[in-house]
């Protein structure tokens, strides 16, 4: 995502204006005022602190400014997004969660919610799209835009927040980094074994309406987990899931005996991700006759 | 399903061949020899014999006449069934699994293993509809194409026997029924309250292919069980069923957090059925974090 | 546990006061009085409002006549006890929770909070027995010796209210019976066999202390379940208790292989009864490697 | 338990025959023999390579020297023990199964055991006490009474290579060192709550005949594990445990309603170890209504 190389904290607390903002000076969209009022805070004990300087500068700009701020973001799938108009990282950030590859119907539908919401509170909306499954913005639209201004002026900021975290941990590396990552794991035990289940295809889905788009395709190894998390190093988008989990093949492999088709195939475990920056654990425990799970740690 | 007024056991172990035509002659499928060779037997203790000297009468008869016996059999999902010479059986036995509302494409998938079946086998493919699902007959039918001539002779006699049991059941009641119905329950627990989960909306659906079909829509009661079976008074049809539990909607009616979106919101429990006379009874033990379910009894 | 013959509501509501007297003229302890007052109000629409009749006599006392009743009372495990001065019904019923096998050090126990019960209250302590374990007589002797007096007062009044209920529901039949009675039962489901588990052994202990006593031994049927249940047909005494379940003999009778010793072999569940009209249902889900329980319904 | 300082296995390598068998001559019981044996195979590419060579140098002594070998070891819990003629390590080894504190009963069991098992075999019974309970020891010596002499002189054999393999381990360190430490190790999950169950006081049994001795007391931490394993950096003793959870108090610390007493206060685990350089995870599933266990990985 970053196109410029990471900068250590430890440089970026020593360089010169300039290269404070060729290092992170688009970190805020369009406002360059924010990295040099954060130059002036140096040096950084971590970048948590540097990012709080950045946004510190947000919160004691004017009124006018915060709202000529604001009104800098582009529509989320708006035109200008179509037409180029936007920072590089909104592109990739917009591109991530599939604003950029709408149908025609759902480009309106953007479309005609981005300008209520805009008509409502004068800028445009806000989200962080890297904490969200494209289904949550919208539920997010919809309850944003019955906020009233206030309200909605601290949630736009908040998101602002996420976005430029995000940004930071990516362009500065050093001490106290933000936590913005969360980790989705699973773990397949085989209890009529009494052993990891291992070998066993495992797949992720994420949930548009009634839609699921399959987005990871994996197989369990000799510890009954994936090599890899599900989902990690990166937020978790906030959104219904499901996990499927072959286990009629895993016990036939096994030679059990259960039933003609079987009575469990494929085992589906539906759930939601509310903390993007959490751990999720949902571990199957199986028997060829039976299964659990429970939100682990 | 019955045409004919149900007659009890002890009527028809007085009644003489007409009469006893007249109540069971239409059992086997144009073989009225059938029900003629079981009236020489009388009296029957129990509806299960009736039913097995029928199916003994079958078995002794010479091989040219079981041929033309098996011969007499409605293609299944074929122009017979759409001119309508067949048995009213035999056409509301179709219509239960939906093999009266093919698209073309499955009529013509239908069409292409019957004429298969028939070239290897000489006479058209039996199955007892009530006891599958449309997506099990399909399998049984790839399956059986695979038989050689005894084994598949053999199959489709069991299938007769299936069907005809289904019939007679339908027809004489009395001492000593044969075991035709299944079973399928069940029982939703909150175990964050430690008691039935009441009010808890859950649908049944019945899957073809990738396809899932809902089939039932009930709501549990005050011991977290639905009124009725969600299958029961008839066979369990053979096939894959997804249970939905709407249990997001219990716990928001309790005001218990469980994050937003809740961690559970629908609950899927995916299972197959393969004994149609069978008990099935899968319950979901559910707190907002973790639910497990078995095949129980 | 009753000395006279079961009476019918409607003969009770017919009979004289002497009859009357004759058939529940013991059911406050030493005070005919109360059913002198019931007989005025028949008849009686149910066995559960006679009941309430006679306690609204009781609440509708003068206060020194409501003392004095409760003076009436034994001493739980006291002297007279064991000299025998009480009514059969309160004999029976203190030697239903083994009050009247006391060590001499329990005895002492009781004697001791029985003489501060009464130094503080001025009326013996009064529990309804049958409701309770050893343990929680105990438990309930230390907490409501730290009642005020008008707490303890209507504490007293509702455990001659359970004592009675019980020995009116022993002594009269008909309409309306109130609930007196629990029940306790389990099941064992083979989660590994996809089957109810049939043939194990199961064991319920109570416990006094850190002391675990067995009070029930008997074996799962076909079905999983005991023939009788646990506890049934009287009060749950409340109190801590342990389910046993010899599961490792149920596997090793299937032939399965879990480790020398087995993972699993004795199974205890352990659980309190809070509610003694209450159902508790307490099955074991288990294969080779795991279990779950959970009060069931 | 080593009393002579840790080698590395390149030293070992290095070592001239005066110091190979200060570090490691007392492996085998009275044996300098068997590392006079492996000193001549130097240098060894692992640990386990070392031991291989000792255990070797054993297989390929004529029967009489191995006799000779086996008649060295001392009885188990025997006089020798109690008068001190026996290696530093055996003592300590037989120490930590508590067959240093037998009762006078107890000594006379196991006195009985072992004079009736040199009468058939001629040799004392040898075990590797550290990969048992003083209950498994006492199962293994009835079931080897029962072996012919062959079965029973590998079973000894077996026997001196997990002793040894232990000393070995505890004298040399370096490349490849044998496996000879199991794990045990728990986590609590609350699924009321949904993340792990902090503060819950778990306490440890080990099971000798009918009474459980407490060999544990810990407390979880944030993540609801312990902070040490409960059974680590030694071989898991074979026999059967229990543990405790404390879930009563926790579930009381989150005010959580279920019932007076609760329905679950101590939750007891009871499994059995069966592999000693195995890892057994046995987590705790709990609510206040239910909970599940289940050997994990």
């Amino acid at each position: 995502m970053t196109v410029t190389p990471l900068m250590t904290l430890a440089d970026l607390n020593r360089t010169d204006l300039a290269g404070f903002e060729a290092a992170v000076g688009d970190t805020f969209e369009l406002a360059p005022w924010v990295s040099a009022a954060a130059h002036a805070e140096r040096p950084f004990a971590s970048v948590t602190a540097l990012h709080e300087a950045m946004m510190a500068a947000v919160r004691a700009a004017p009124r006018d400014a915060q709202l000529a701020f604001l009104h800098n973001h582009p529509d989320l799938a708006g035109k200008a997004a179509r037409a180029g108009a936007i920072t590089a990282e909104s592109l990739s950030e917009q591109a991530s969660v599939g604003l950029d590859s709408l149908s025609d119907e759902e480009f309106a539908r953007f479309h005609r919610l981005n300008d209520a919401y805009k008509a409502k509170f004068g800028f445009p909306f806000i989200v962080c799209v890297r904490r969200h499954t494209r289904d949550s913005i919208l539920r997010q639209f919809e309850r944003r835009l019955r906020h009233d201004a206030s309200a909605e002026f601290a949630t736009a900021l908040q998101e602002i927040f996420y976005i430029t975290r995000l940004r930071v941990a990516a362009k500065v590396t050093g001490e106290g980094m933000p936590k913005v990552n969360g980790r989705l794991s699973t773990h397949v035990l085989d209890t009529h074994a009494g052993r990891p289940a291992a070998g066993v295809a495992v797949e992720l889905f994420e949930y548009a309406g009634e839609q699921a788009h399959r987005i990871v395709r994996t197989v369990t190894n000799a510890d009954g987990r994936t090599d890899q998390p599900l989902i990690g190093d990166r937020p978790l988008p906030i959104g219904r899931y499901e996990l499927r989990f072959a286990m009629g093949d895993h016990f036939r492999r096994r030679d059990i005996e259960a039933g003609d088709p079987p009575f469990l195939d494929i085992v589906p475990l539906r759930f939601s991700i509310a903390e993007p920056e959490g751990h999720y654990h949902v571990p199957l425990l199986c028997s060829p006759w039976s299964y659990s799970t429970y939100r682990g740690s």
